[in-house]
């Protein structure tokens, strides 16, 4: 008979193993409304659960930006009104497998990716990405917000739709994103922070189905600009990959690895492989990093949003020596990119197979986070991650990194603990 | 009064300083007809100037290859006859401030990019690349390269025409070439042998222009399609912006800087700053690589192509330290890569302004290669390059790299004490 400590092992050998080998391929884009058969007046939100009264700044931001874009409230007061009644119902996206960059907000009728896991059959979703600075995500909900989110509902939208079905009647196939991914990280992205590659590279591999489709041309134009004037474009089809990959690792008995990684601007929370969708919560820490300018420490909200996936599945801040320019975004030097790597190395249990650090003689990434290791070496998980303004209606201030905190990996041992009796 | 030490040094200076702060842009597309003026039967070559008698393989089936593209000949036979017998004349690129990978061949309807240095006023230009193996540049001419050729010429020169049209109406300028390849650089490129990075964001930011062409569906996504497929299809405009850094330093007194690199794939040859047209050459070595399957250093030609212009300019293999996943290709390891950057300082007069090395804390790359510098050191210039079958006809057998003939270096300073006496 295994002993306890073998049997730990063998299952996080075998949850790390599903998550390498995971095979999240872009199949399509609809609505949420669609795709995740959402009715009624419910948004999706990052992060664990949490009500309007517990909500920060940049979230409450996002909940009235996508009332408003939803036609369900005249106003921003009205807006606030319906939440805080329950009128408007607030759900994670994470039960959803959906994921989405900082407050993650997603109404029914916004436009989603949509993405099969190959290999095991799942279907993960996210959002897409409007750009930096003024955005719903960082909680901005001005006219322009709203404007622009139509305009991807309208426009990005059907031109992506159209696209991914033209590039599957070529191949057969959506586009597989672990493969550009892993090419990505050849190319100075770590895929979290800094996505211009993988940004280049899902733009040039999809170009030719654009021009294929039937669709007017001024439309094609128009996305494939706003596509290539944001380096961010590709960040929500990795994070989907992301949920794709620690999906695959999740709910495998005994294992101690961690599956969700993430934070709705109040509590940051994580899943762990063996215990459901069960949160373990803690006051989500505020990030340190750069400011845009005008703005400073004092301005920032607390840690928000699923992107931390990205770090759950082995890329992201644990991939930071693959992106030494990644400095001039969220600060540090190119020695520290380097050893924050290292150091994620004592609390994972695998080198990625197939995602690899040139500079590092093209080891693997350092994967799957095992909170029993964490608890020994007392070493946090580092995120790279934006930096949204406390106050809804601001939005992006900065980028920088942040620690999850130490208190849910203890309270996942307790749950560990109080399930296994070891 | 100065010495003449701090005489050479201020022209060095003043020739470095000069080559990067061109800024080369890419303006239009024609024939060599219509930009270089060629008339009648002459086809240009990569490297110095060479006769039919000692033309390599490669280019002896280049050449014969754009006479059956051209219509010149009806069979390789009577190509080489003609050219034999110089009814088919020879004449360097570099005369006419062109470039062209490996063989360099183009005849008069070949399609070239023209690029503008916006701030020197100079003209430089490159023909198209057509992808990797059996293709003209390494010397195939069997009926499928012909074909590619012609299509080139009929389908992807009308539409990269259209598409630089188009961005210079939108934005009244062309497309940036340095900010460009300084990126690509911060992505993992050297941009000479490793072109993923720049290839993309090429494709990336010229695409919505594409787009806005009233040109046909079906070429355009033909275009989009080949463009995509070939990471090298950025290489050529890299190379004639080379060319343009490089011709800015060019014609400077007093300066010691090498300002064409290039090789025929039978001699080696280079310019000097200060000495004018004139050629120093010497027998061109074999490069050492990884070879594609079925094929050794025994099938591979002497070093050829006019790519070493990238190194000149203080990219490429200047460069390898920020290109660690390039040794897939050319061969060594990251350490190595590492090194020949670092060895390359030692034979250059500066680090370069905007090109630089995120691994070495944002360090420019070695730039201005200094004759006095190779001959006191013995360091040589170390070259990416690919690697031509010896043989007419075959094409690419891999890739590697190559040092530069000592030779060429010590006749050079032997003609700058017989021009300037010391």
């Amino acid at each position: 008979m295994p002993s306890i400590k073998e049997e730990v092992e063998e299952a996080n050998s075998k949850s790390v193993s599903r998550m390498m080998e995971s095979e999240p391929v872009w199949i399509d884009v609809g609505t949420a409304e669609e795709k995740l058969s959402m009715k009624g007046r419910t948004l999706l939100h990052a992060g664990p659960p949490i009500d309007w009264k517990r909500a920060s700044g940049p979230l409450r931001g996002a909940i009235i930006g996508a009332s408003l874009y939803e036609g369900w409230a005249e106003t921003p007061r009205e807006a606030e009104r319906m939440t805080e009644r329950g009128e408007i119902g607030l759900d994670c996206t994470h039960n959803h497998n959906a994921v989405g960059p900082m407050a993650g907000v997603i109404s029914p009728s916004m436009p989603l990716y949509e993405l099969m896991d190959e290999k095991h059959g799942t279907r993960t979703y996210s959002n897409m990405n409007e750009g930096i600075g003024k955005v719903l995500r960082y909680g901005a909900y001005g006219e322009d917000v709203i404007e622009r989110l139509k305009w991807m509902g309208s426009v990005l939208a059907p031109v992506l739709k159209a696209t991914i079905e033209e590039a599957r009647k070529e191949s057969g196939r959506g586009v597989s994103l672990k493969p550009m991914i892993a090419q990505a990280l050849t190319m100075g992205d770590e895929a979290h922070n800094r996505c211009n590659a993988t940004t280049s590279l899902l733009i040039r591999q999809v170009v030719p189905f654009m021009l294929k489709s039937g669709l007017d041309r001024k439309m094609l134009f128009e996305a494939a600009k706003f596509m290539n004037e944001n380096n961010f474009t590709a960040l929500n089809l990795g994070m989907a990959a992301a949920k794709a990959m620690s999906l695959a690792a999740h709910d495998v008995p005994h294992s101690t690895l961690v599956t969700v990684m993430s934070r709705n601007g109040t509590d940051a929370g994580i899943w762990v492989s063996s215990l459901g969708n069960m949160w373990f919560t803690a006051p989500a820490p505020v990030p340190r990093g750069l400011w845009f300018p005008g703005f400073s420490e004092a301005d920032a909200n607390p840690d928000i949003g699923d992107s931390a996936i990205t770090e759950t599945a082995g890329f992201g801040g644990f991939a930071t020596a693959t992106a030494p320019a990644i400095v001039a975004w969220v600060g540090g030097s190119v020695q520290s990119a380097i050893e924050v790597t290292n150091r994620m190395y004592e609390i994972t249990c695998a080198k990625h197979k197939y995602f690899q650090i040139p500079f590092l003689n093209f080891q693997g990434t350092p994967t799957g986070i095992d909170i029993r290791k964490i608890l020994k070496t007392g070493i946090l998980p580092t995120i790279n991650t934006g930096i949204a303004h406390k106050k809804a209606g601001v939005g992006q201030i900065g980028a920088g990194t942040v620690s999850f905190p130490m208190e849910v990996f203890r309270a996942s041992l307790k749950g560990y603990v109080d399930k296994y009796g070891v």
